[in-house]
């Protein structure tokens, strides 16, 4: 068993990196904090002996030697970037639970087969720059390097010159390394364990979700001297689309969800029609054709909204992936794990992305989940139990361990 | 009549001060750009022998001294202040065109009985610093000085210690300057004359307006993994309220206008659904009753929208003014005035409010209407043509003459 007091020391330390305002995090990608955040993991992987590769994407690997140096290593982790008013726990746990895996090894002196990497991948948010899980995209050859770099905050500067500012682009090539296997622990960031109950959830699968990105374009003019049926209100064409986003997700119960959370309107002024607005649709699903079925109702939805209000629109899809069917070898490890320790599991679907999605790809994988209070995540607020964490982390240990050999 | 040619180079060399990114102006209030504009339109008060005061909340006055110094000034004048993204001509033509008023007087050698006062009111746009027409508003006794001087803009900051920052702050106390009359020349904002082809407008009556902030607090959550009937989405609140404002609008055709130009999303995240939304609503009407009406009805849709989603809900009114009903004498000043010169011309009410609204509570006001391009107004693509300002320009000297009597 791992050790639930160092752990959850661990996740205290790294909190205090990039507070947020209401006792969560503010650690988003590539600021100064991720740099900060990044250095304490460094040097508590050094402390555990571990051997660091960094590679142009800035994911770190923390490398523990396994009995058989030439067997491809079991990989565990999640990521350190929070978002801007984030909670404690959402990645960080993912992170330090798979170091405290390591450190709780070298207690007890066990050298697995294969070797162990523990894995901090960069990015995953999406809420500086889009999309959410980038670097673990890249790795998975979902996206094109050069392309990721390419990607801008809401202040235009670049993902890649960003990285190279704060001194975490490294060498390596990205992708290509050999894996036994992938496993993630994250916090729910739904209500369904805490309502049942239950300790672990054994993530079977993951939902699907578009980004898209829609511009609408109206006429700024005055809100007072311009007649109700002169106006082209790009303001009203989004809160129109909002309405339509919800609506559609609601016609596809309980397999679907779905809203808008960036808004930008322009001008912004009160007594200004808006000219423009950009915002940003997410909708989800655990079934592909559900998610298509939205995109498509969506899509037909907006055009009618714009017709109806003489207002031109756009639509980028800005991230997307596929429901994910994660690996049944790994799935039963952590199924067998939670079993074997006598926690109470079920079987879940993961509302969220993660990086595991994408490595899903190229590795076999699996999530492990503990519950999080009142299923809030993306807000400070965010909360778990210590023996949550470290219920967890132990099935995490026993599940990675048993893929990895002794 | 007035020198057109000389009121369009003043125009276009005070659009030079605070350019816009599209050929407008962004001369914001109590901006370094609106305390250049203030100099250079002091240095043509000077150049026209005006002898110049400036009241404690920034309100510049330039008088021309009457043939009796005594009797009380006809007061003559609108804002140099724009939108972020306005026009050249919204408030500019109204403070330029008396200046060429005054300039057109020196040159044909004619001194009115009254004293005439050409006027430029701190902070009528009311986009930086809530509410609008503040300055004009303090002066007629409506708002107090401390008040105004607590209006905060967007970053904090406070309205007096800017106006004081920009070196714009006078001596002389507001209000209780005597005042024959006030005339205000202004761009129509709207497209009536234009579509009906006709030079002038005769303002009668100015519409009543009501600005309500609204807050609305629901939780921030994962917008993936959080299920559609635990969500309390303010976004979704905001998007309904949206639409509210719009029905109630189109319930009172074609008395009544309403939009919501002014956002702000928390926190504005993709894959966060909005935990708190703040917007300000604008509904106007020319019928009181209307205006009350609409109130009454939107706070009541207001808190049905927030019962139904679970959000919590605040509305604070942060502007108002009754429906206004111009001097029946002076408002004949300047229709005497258009049929005089041979202008088409026709009674208008105005959709936007104006100084000219607020100062008819303490003196006999009127107001002159020249068509802009397609009725667009806070849009930095707002056009006039030099004869529209010409027109506009000679009916504002006429009736300002009539007035102060030769
Ligand atoms: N786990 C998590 O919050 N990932 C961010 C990407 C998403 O929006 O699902
Ligand atoms: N004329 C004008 O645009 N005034 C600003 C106040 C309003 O919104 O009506």
């Amino acid at each position: 068993q791992i050790n639930g007091d160092r752990l959850w020391d661990s996740l205290e330390e790294m909190a205090k990196i990039g507070p947020g305002i209401a006792g969560g995090n503010n650690r988003q990608t590539l600021t100064d904090s991720d740099a900060e955040g990044r250095r304490l993991f460094q040097r508590w992987c050094e402390e555990a002996g571990l051997s660091m590769g960094v590679d142009t994407m800035g994911t770190m690997f923390a490398r523990r030697e396994g009995a058989d140096p030439s067997l491809p290593p079991v990989y565990v982790g999640s990521h350190l970037d929070t978002q801007p008013t984030g909670g404690k726990y959402d990645g960080v746990l993912g992170v330090l639970g798979a170091l405290e895996l390591v450190r709780s090894l070298n207690d007890l002196g066990i050298r697995t087969k294969h070797p162990i990497v523990v894995t901090n991948w960069t990015n995953e948010e999406g809420a500086r720059f889009a999309p959410a899980m980038l670097a673990s995209g890249v790795f998975a050859g979902v996206h094109d390097m050069g392309w990721a770099y390419d990607r801008r905050d809401a202040e235009g500067k670049r993902f890649g010159e960003e990285l190279e500012r704060i001194g975490w682009k490294g060498e390596e090539p990205v992708g290509g390394r050999p894996m036994r296997a992938f496993f993630e622990l994250h916090i729910e960031q739904g209500p369904i364990l805490e309502d049942e109950g239950i300790d672990i959830g054994v993530v079977t699968h993951g939902q699907g979700l578009k980004w898209l990105q829609v511009t609408l374009t109206g006429r700024e003019s005055h809100t007072g001297s311009t007649p109700m049926p002169k106006r082209r209100n790009a303001g009203l064409g989004m809160a129109r689309v909002t309405e339509l986003v919800h609506e559609v997700a609601m016609a596809y119960q309980p397999d679907a969800v779905g809203a808008i959370g960036h808004v930008e309107v322009y001008p912004n002024s009160r007594n200004i029609i808006a000219g423009r607005t950009v915002f940003t649709i997410d909708i989800r699903s655990p079934d592909k054709c559900v998610l298509d079925a939205m995109d498509g109702r969506i899509r037909a939805g907006i055009a009618q909204i714009c017709e109806a209000l003489d207002i031109a629109h756009e639509i980028e899809q800005v991230g997307h992936f596929d429901p994910v069917a994660f690996d049944e070898g790994c799935v039963k490890a952590v199924r067998d794990a939670a079993e074997r320790l006598g926690y109470s599991h079920r079987d879940i679907v993961s509302g969220a992305g993660h990086d595991a999605c994408w490595i899903n790809r190229v590795a076999p994988t699996a999530m492990v989940f503990c519950p999080c209070v009142d299923g809030l995540s993306h807000n400070e607020a965010e909360a778990i139990t210590k023996d949550w964490a470290k219920g967890g982390a132990d099935v995490l240990l026993h599940a990675v361990v048993e893929t990895a050999g002794i």
